[in-house]
């Protein structure tokens, strides 16, 4: 029972779309993430998504539209529906999801699947 | 599959200790409050409760020690654990935590228990 301070925790690596597991609650987690670049198109199967912007600018796209964030938004991923993320520049971002989804859900990528449960 | 913008949501409501839900996903739902004053000694039976502070000075206190949180700072706190939620000045705090979670847990209390399902 120890508070975590995001800034901290966001200070603690560089790497992107490696996300960090900083808290677990009734079965789910939170994550933290640095995103940059585009990510693979994929859909979760049977988990829905949060992702709550922390710092810089974050998208969420879509196969018909965009979904432009900043700090302070948050966006809710409906499980089974395609969608890829991506930053122009390096953006901080929170995610909120069942215990041990895969990042790139259905693909698996040499380069985009992560490791799962890396604690920081 | 809108975003939300938490400042938008914080300025659609003034009163205290009444959590608003602003997302749903995998059973949890994502609420705001604001607080100020001290909420009552309480614990949740079976559900784990995560804390955020957007903005402000929070803490959770439990009967041997207090927490202390600014902005991003986060808490969870696991079920059967007794706690209560200050704040000296008014702070704004995201909430996870499963669906329908009574907010003051085992007790209820004519002021401080709060509706569920209030949607911004």
């Amino acid at each position: 029972m120890n508070k975590v301070t995001l800034a901290e925790k966001f200070a603690q690596f560089t790497e992107h779309w490696r996300p960090k597991l900083v808290g677990e609650l009734n079965g789910q987690e939170v994550k933290i993430v640095k995103v940059r670049g585009v990510f693979p198109w994929h859909h979760h199967e049977s988990e829905d998504e949060m992702f709550l912007v922390w710092r810089g600018h974050f998208r969420v796209e879509f196969r018909d539209r965009v979904v432009n964030m900043g700090p302070g938004e948050m966006l809710i991923v409906p499980r089974g529906v395609e969608h890829r993320t991506a930053a122009d520049d390096e953006a901080e971002v929170i995610i909120f999801e069942p215990r041990a989804v895969r990042n790139t859900g259905n693909v698996v990528d040499a380069t985009f699947t992560a490791p799962n449960g890396v604690r920081l």
